[in-house]
């Protein structure tokens, strides 16, 4: 199962793609999609469209995983976020992938076991998890990954199948 | 001067079109893109970016102002409704349309003359300054024409053209 994990943001998307296989993570790919800051925002959002569309037509993923945004994020660039997270999510509509949501607290339990993990724990673990020597740079790629992780592990599971929170 | 005002929802987005001519108005069309309560939302998402693309190619406006949002605004749907301008803006980026957006009280000041004008009161004076027999409904079509005029205002101001804010 193809997971891509998205870390929205509208300076830097961060974006993990992995192969979840019988309780076995292969990191295929990772890495930000970055917008100046000096480029008007809907330049900005275009190059973001076109660029996650650009890679989810090379990994196909058989699903894409979101991070959730709330009211309660950083009240400065939470509108900027959110409009950068709609184009986003049409990208991923847009090529046929079905999408989910996961709030930071479901990743932490996800990767970590537990929800009050700090950011650096939940990195940590997904190098180990993921085998990689070091913490991929920026936080947001690793935060990707730490999210598709996550799917990986709701949607591996039969148990949670029906639990899935998709979108919306 | 064709100019597209949108007033930015992902349940209604309000559209209005007007041609402006030396001080007059013409209203070529308005209305409402809708999208059903029960739709996965990444499908209210697209429905929005492929309907507002038709109506871009259908008046092909020399403009679009977009009404900017706040964090002030509604905290229950603020996300949801930040994600759904982030395609609206998309859909103008693509169509190669500039984008430009004013706040609440810029449409307020240049419709009625001040900035603490009721809804009520933009509206009829939308109504009045377009010759409309009504005043459009749903009110997200009759804000998207206050904002429309309001940008209209603002680049017909040769004094004002230097001023206007870009989007972003």
């Amino acid at each position: 199962m193809i997971v891509m994990g998205i870390d929205p943001g509208y300076a830097i998307v961060g974006y993990g793609v992995l192969d979840y296989q019988r309780g076995n993570f292969r990191t295929l790919g990772y890495g930000a999609i970055t917008t100046p800051a000096d480029m008007p925002f809907e330049s900005r959002l275009e190059v973001i469209y076109d660029e996650l569309s650009f890679l989810l037509n090379k990994y196909r993923p058989e699903s894409m995983a979101v991070e959730q945004l709330f009211f309660t994020s950083n009240q400065k660039t939470v509108i900027a976020v959110g409009q950068a997270r709609g184009v986003i999510v049409l990208a991923g509509k847009k090529a046929h992938v079905p999408i989910y949501e996961y709030t930071p607290l479901q990743v932490k339990q996800s990767v970590v076991g537990y929800g009050r993990a700090v950011k650096k724990q939940v990195m940590e673990m997904t190098r180990v998890m993921l085998g990689l020597e070091k913490v991929p740079k920026p936080d947001d790629t690793a935060d990707a990954l730490a999210i598709a992780i996550c799917h990986a592990h709701s949607a591996g599971s039969l148990l949670n199948k029906d639990l899935l929170r998709r979108q919306g």
